[in-house]
Parts: C-alpha cells; structure tokens; sequence
C-alpha cells in the first residue's frame, strides 16, 4: 500500500523574490502540487465532486523548516510521506531535495494536515470520515524515513 | 457618474523577482484589486451572487506595457479609467504611478476588457447585459485622460 | 516599546481558491505583509541594503493553524505579536481575525521564526546579530497576549 | 533552427480563483515558464550571469485573449512560437491548448515582448544587443503557425 509519493520541479522565476531566491510561501504551493500528484496516483482527485455530498481536504495545520535556499532553475525532489492516518484525518511530512546542489541536500521540510470534510445541508463545513476506498489505499510510513 | 478610481498599494516583498522587481504578473493582480475596489465604491461587488443567476466578469483581453521597473517598498498610485461601455462589455485603462520615484513616474499601463456573463440553467457561461443599476452608474472618462 | 502591530486588508479575489476561500499558502504572505509594516512603523526596512555588508531576515520555521476560512472581500485584522527576541532570532506570534464575520472570529494563528543574516565576503549567508538600533527597539509582548 | 517548443502542465490548485477557474494572471506564469524552458532547451538560461554583464529579458508588453476557461486538474498544452526577432528584441506567440477538453480545444493566446538588457556601469538598465550565439539559434516561425 502506498505511503509515499516524489515529484520533480523546476524552480519558475516567478517563484522567486527579491532575495533571490524561492519565497518561503512557495514550499507550500509544492507541498499541495505533491499532495495532489499522490492523490492522482491511486486514483483519485482531493475535489471529490461526483460524491454526494463532495468531500474535500482542507489545511487545518502546516509547517515548515527552511536549511538551504532553493534558487531560479534548481531542480527540486518534493518527497511526501504519510505520517499518520486517523479516520478522519491526514498527516504528511514532505522533504525536499535540491538536486542541482552537488552532493544535493535538503533545503526544507514540511508538514500538512488535512480534515476530510463535506458540506451539511445547510452549507456549513463539517469533518467526515475519509472515503473508505481512499483510506484503504494509504498507510503510514514506516518510522525510519519519518525521522 | 464615475468614471475613474484611484487606490495607492505599497509594492509587498512576496511580489518581487530574483531580478529585484515587481514579477510582470503581478501588475494584472493590482489591476484586478483597483477593478474590484472601484465597483465596492459605486456600492457593489464584482461577484453578484445575490442577483438570480447570479453574474460575474471574466476578463476576454488583457495587455499591459512597462516602463519603469517597481521595487519593493515603493508606494505606487494605480489609476482606473473607463474607456469603453457596450451594453455587456467594459473596457478599463490602468496607469501605474511609482510614487517613491523623485519626481513620479510611469511604471506602466495596462487594459481590461470584461464581459458581463451569467449560467443558464444547464451550467454553461453565456454573455449576458450589465445590470442597469450598474451601468447607470459607469461613464467613459474624458478623452484627454485616456490619451 | 513596541511588542505589536496591526494591520488591515480586504481579500483580494487572486488570493481566493477554487473551495471559494483563501488559499492557505496566502496566509503567509500576509504574515510578511505585518512583519514588514511592523518593521516599517519602527523606521527600518528588512532589506537593509544601507548596511556594510547588508542584512536580512529570512524565515527558518514557519507554521499556521487554520480554524475558520475567509473568503473574498472580507476585512481581516492581521495582528503581529513578538513572541521570542534572541541576539540573532525573531520570532512572531500573528493572529488573523475575520471582521467581516458577526461577530468577528479568529480565522487562523501562525508563527514565523526569522534569522537576522548577512553575506561573509564569499557570499555565503551567515547568521549575524540583530542591530543594535533595531534589537532596542523590540520587546516580547506580555504573555497574555500571546496565549 | 527552432522557433517553437511546447510545454504540459498539468492545472494546480492553487493556481485557481474562487470562480473555480485558472486566474487570469496565470497564464502570463505559463508564458514565462514556456519562454524560459524554450531557452533551456536551446542551452541557455534567461539569466545570463556567466556574461560580463549579465544580461537578461524583462518584458516591456504583454498581452492575452481568453476564450475558454482552465479548471483545477486541466491538462495544457503550451505552445510557445517566435513571432519576431529583432536585433534587440524578441517577440511571441503563446497557444494555450486544453488538452483535458474533448475535443482539445484553445483556451487562451498569449504575447510577449521582452527586451535584451544588461547594465551600465553605474547600475543603470539599458538594451543591448542578443548575444550572438542566441540570436543564431532562433528564427520567427512559419507565418501559417502564427495566424
């Protein structure tokens, strides 16, 4: 079963800041772009419009640790790994390896939580549990490449 | 009736580039913001989910021209003038002021055209005629302002 | 001394999602939008570019927890604490509070944690001492505040 | 000698508005990333630091036309033509291609014009000619491409 996804990216220029290099905001954008891919990969999209209600994962804790910059043009493994699965509820931890770094290193490491949530009848959000067939295809990771 | 608005915005740090600027991008985001702040003035918001169907106005062209590159921390002047009403069309002209040049300058110059569009009832977007309310509170800006 | 800052700002429609709310990754820009006014309302910029050899503040941990979306036009209270002063560490307490909502609720709370650096004459980036002029003008806020 | 490259890109969530469409400044991202993986795939980057001076290619206009909207998930085709090719100067045409409509069809077409620049001694921007070695590479495409 599945407990962990990798993506490769191109650092954009639009991406990037005065500074030089990619506004600490971005990683957060990379973390969705992997949550997603992982998502696609067993299946699925995270906007689940053809069940009824629709689910969705919003954000409902996010973190991340910044070591090295990410430059314009660097080449990015955006490495996303379970960290724990509870009925309702995801957590993720997400590396990412510059690559155009010789050796590469890891320039930042982030975490996502998400809440399986719908809609009631009278339009408010609630949680939910997750889909069985989605929870079925996930496990955690195990607790070496977590640490 | 109006036809102008005028909104000041000091240029945020997560809007430059790796080339020390303002992203090129980023001029249509101001361009939407003083869009959207000249219909709050007249009393209304771009998205009317209070009228049944409710309406919106996608942009069908955009361009823009720079001449003068914007910096973090500059305060700029960004001016809205109407240059064209058509029973379901609007044609806006946006002047960016760099305020934190000595004397002021032109940054840039950019054109919205939007469409009035609503859903019929199977979904689709269809053009569909400004609300009179709000047409009525539009005029072109003198020519010598759009020159 | 100060130990706050508070700020105000409507959402921006580019900063809204396709959930119809503000996209997480957007709270962060935010969060630099009030470290950068704080810093501007003690007479400094964080690009201190007028320093030999320059400095700059770039974030090593950031976070937010999410508690109650916002959504386009609302008018947001974004409420910068100072929670930690170290010789070479920042870090930062903000509060996002929804004044569109009746009443207004707390939308979202999220730390940054920021390095004062500069360049060896190498150009490698290297942790420095805050500057005095800047480090005498901050303080911890009271611990009732940051609860 | 090339005058064109495509680009796939798959729609990211965060690159959508609360119309549940791609926002329209996106696509000028698009552009920009289609431009500088053209320059890529020629051998360069748009960043030329290794010149003394660097050099580079702000834009001095852009523009774009919609005709259908992106959604979270779409499937693009971006296809990247030379329109015009001048001493200092260079000009596209940039195809947007929803390859997740069936039949495919054209959301939107982009232009850009950029500019070669480099710096004088005392820091100011002014153009300058494309290195040779670039302006070899390139040539306009096919007028039957460009209608």
């Amino acid at each position: 079963m599945p407990y962990e996804f990798k993506l490769q990216r191109r650092v954009e220029f639009f991406e990037t800041d005065a500074a030089g290099i990619v506004h600490f905001s971005n990683f957060f954008r990379y973390m969705e772009s992997v949550e997603h891919a992982f998502f696609r990969s067993l299946g699925h999209s995270v906007m689940m419009r053809h069940l009824n209600p629709p689910i969705g994962f919003p954000r409902v804790h996010v973190a991340c640790d910044y070591t090295s910059p990410l430059r314009f043009e660097d080449l990015v493994e955006i490495h996303l790994l379970v960290r724990e699965k509870k009925p309702k509820v995801l957590s993720y931890l997400v590396k990412f390896i510059n690559l155009s770094a010789n050796p590469p290193v890891e320039a930042a490491r982030g975490r996502l939580t998400v809440v399986c949530t719908t809609h009631t009848p009278d339009g408010k959000l609630t949680s939910t549990r997750i889909p069985q067939e989605i929870a079925d295809q996930i496990e955690v990771a195990p607790a070496e490449l977590l640490a």
